[in-house]
């Protein structure tokens, strides 16, 4: 599992940060969470493939999250796209793109996945590999964030193990290995638990922004590979993150720590912040697993 | 007066390239042509300033002509822009901005100059500096381009040939200036005729994309100092400009030429021309003031 962040601004661009948008790759499929302005220009900075987008999860519908939309659509219909996208964001978005003059002679579908205010928290995207939840957060309106996980994978065939029960055919070795168990002709039967390796812990991923410390931002961070957790602020403006729905640097320190996360990545960083460096060492003292998401930069999981 | 081309991409940006937009610095006031996503992005990274925009025009409702004003508009609120700002576009525009959600708590004033369809000609913004004067093109939807002309100023004044003719006072001086006749203690009459140099011709400049060739553009680029003109096609692709309403780069020579012009910018390149220059080279065999637009490069009239 690949994740690049695409911009790290909040509200306003800067000469070095963009507007929010983060990929994730994860096996054949790609998706993005936000979509600020610009994001189509990122995508092709960092190699990430608009072909491959299968879904596109909005937190909510200020301008700085959403307006890359736009372009990001065009760019797919004039490049003759045909597979369906996934658009999760909150209801209105659907307004709002029908709205549009003269734009879009669709040559694909798009399947809204409006979310209602009254949204609390669900399953709102799934593939073979993986499924994408969202959460209600705290914000100034209506927000949601998102946490996307793989399924769990069967572990490991030890072929010695089955070969050892009289395992010799391909089929067997393939059923085995897919969580089936199988009667050899002898007679004998052999279950995947004999044979298999313990499960890999499944691979998980939280995208919390923008929002105060919540309950919903813990549940999305639980136990997670990595959470990007927006930092708006640091710790001298811990007033004004409550007043304008933010949180601060050690807020999301204190989200990662109590949720059991393993990696915190900082971005959504007020344009007030050249260097993200304070907010990073505030946040260490709570969380010291934390970095400054860096724009472009491929995280592996 | 400085010309400041924004992006020179057509339909899809590139790696090198931007989405359609061109800003105009005449005197105290910026202006802008179009405004194509990330536009407010080209805006810092080529130091224009955006509280110092008083006007965007903008050619036609495809969206990489357009999307770029709702992140300016939202910073520009955000900055807790006062001054208001006019914004000259096809009637339809004013609807999309008025259907945005959440977004603008608007700071400022918004006038909207809309554009009928049925608009073929006319002024449509002025300072005192200059005037912005519209007319309609010939593309696949309705379309408008614009030509920005300043106002004739008054020639220099000759202070030998006034002190000859009698002048000592300040006030006499700056009203000559001026362009006002004074009479003098002796009773002696002075007309600026007899103490200004002739007037220098007035600057102008005409911005003339998505069309085919056509009177309008002709109308436009008419003695301009600069023309911007699309070349989103080459010879080999004369019959797809037809079809898709673009011109190639020989037609926008051969436009230049026609009207009188005295240099030409080419732009919003088709995304198969990796290297513009081979659009140059069969716009110059038409009119040699031929240059391919270099995008954030400062061009002075």
């Amino acid at each position: 599992m690949i994740v690049i962040p695409l911009g790290t601004a909040s509200a306003m661009p800067t000469k070095k940060r963009h507007l929010p948008a983060l990929a994730v790759t994860a096996g054949a499929a790609t998706v993005l969470f936000d979509c600020g302005e610009g994001t189509q220009l990122r995508m092709m900075q960092a190699g990430v493939n608009h072909t491959r987008v299968k879904a596109i999860f909005i937190t909510h519908l200020h301008g700085d999250h959403y307006f890359g939309l736009l372009g990001l659509l065009s760019t797919m219909m004039l490049a003759s796209r045909q597979c369906p996208l996934t658009i999760v964001a909150p209801n209105q978005l659907e307004d709002f793109l029908d709205g549009l003059p003269t734009v879009f002679d669709m040559t694909f579908t798009i399947r809204h996945v409006g979310l209602p205010e009254n949204f609390s928290s669900g399953l709102v995207f799934e593939t073979d590999g993986f499924t994408v939840e969202a959460c209600a957060l705290d914000h100034r309106v209506f927000a949601v964030g998102y946490r996307l996980e793989e399924k769990r994978r069967p572990g490991n065939l030890d072929v010695e193990a089955a070969r050892a029960l009289g395992v010799t055919e391909f089929v067997h070795f393939r059923a085995l290995k897919r969580g089936h168990r199988v009667v050899l002709h002898s007679g004998n039967m052999v279950t995947p638990d004999a044979v298999l390796t313990k499960s890999p812990l499944p691979r998980s991923m939280a995208y919390v922004t923008d929002t105060r410390p919540c309950a919903g931002s813990k549940h999305l961070a639980r136990q997670a590979s990595l959470v990007y957790h927006e930092a708006t602020f640091g710790d001298a403006f811990e007033e004004r993150a409550q007043e304008t729905g933010h949180s601060t640097a050690r807020q999301a320190a204190a989200v990662a720590r109590s949720s059991g996360a393993k990696r915190l990545l900082l971005g959504h960083f007020s344009a007030r912040y050249a260097d993200a460096q304070p907010l990073v060492n505030e946040a260490r003292e709570v969380f010291p697993q934390t970095e400054a998401a860096v724009e472009l930069q491929r995280y592996e999981i």
